[in-house]
């Protein structure tokens, strides 16, 4: 018998974390709630971090999910950008892992495939497909819904939520 | 009137994170403690990050720093591997900022210069020198020193606690 898994996606970013939560039960998915973690570039980064942190542990708190997601960072040639990514990252990975549940982790074009079709989909499809697969959804951002996005992928990988998808290209 | 200072330095790394303690006063400096972090390649990145926060964490809240510092990660070309440093340092950062203390960021020529003389010293002289200012210290590896030497350079430069000091050079 099938009981509904809540799912956690996060898209992490220093400035903008998104995050999304869905209920997945068969086939069958539900929005249940998004939204994003805003911080300010004038505040240091130390804090930054932490309101990340205190914002992604009352997800967390209020909703309960049991399974989590989280997209792969694209890394492109910028070592400087990619170590800042990384720091948003390492909070965004370690939330979940604080409440023991296991983290997915997704690359970008593998969410566009799970999402649209295809792995080189554009952002505005995958806006218009995340409306279509959570009518009630109504994500205020791109981040909150590039996070639900991520859960979505991750309700269709989930028989493997151990496994560590690499999708080539980008 | 002085009082002693207590100074948390710390070492980022996924592989080990290295900590260590000194209590600064006018000129001297006192060795509290000193140790590292260290979690297995074959545990998944998240739980790594967990467990790096726990033991940051757990030595916060023994030793009761007032202030931390952080080396500046040396961003290096190599995109990915800035962007797992990363992570590790996002919990390093994270870490002291949730107790509502200040970090401080120093460049590793900085931590060199202060503890050495020397920008460009060897990593056998930071030892050295070490051992010289903190005789009773015994940092059971190279991270637990390196991020005594940390909170050496801190000690030094707090004077200008939030001042991001950024030295250049390599």
């Amino acid at each position: 018998m099938n009981r509904p898994i809540r799912i956690l996606g996060i898209d992490p970013g220093l400035r903008r974390t998104g995050w999304g939560i869905v209920d997945s039960e068969g086939n069958a998915l539900s929005f249940i709630a998004c939204g994003s973690v805003e911080t300010s570039d004038k505040e240091e980064i130390a804090r930054r971090l932490n309101a990340i942190h205190t914002g992604l542990r009352a997800v967390v708190a209020r909703y309960l999910p049991e399974e989590a997601a989280v997209e792969e960072t694209f890394v492109n040639a910028d070592a400087r950008g990619a170590l800042k990514l990384g720091q948003a990252r390492g909070i965004a990975l370690l939330v979940p892992a604080q409440s023991g549940l296991v983290v997915a982790e997704y690359a970008p074009n593998l969410v566009k495939k799970s999402v649209v079709g295809a792995g080189r989909a554009e952002k505005a499809q995958v806006r218009v497909m995340v409306s279509v697969l959570l009518p009630k959804a109504d994500p205020q951002s791109e981040d909150a819904c590039d996070a639900l996005a991520i859960a979505i992928t991750h309700a269709h990988h989930r028989s493997s939520p151990l496994l560590r998808i690499a999708a080539g290209g980008g």
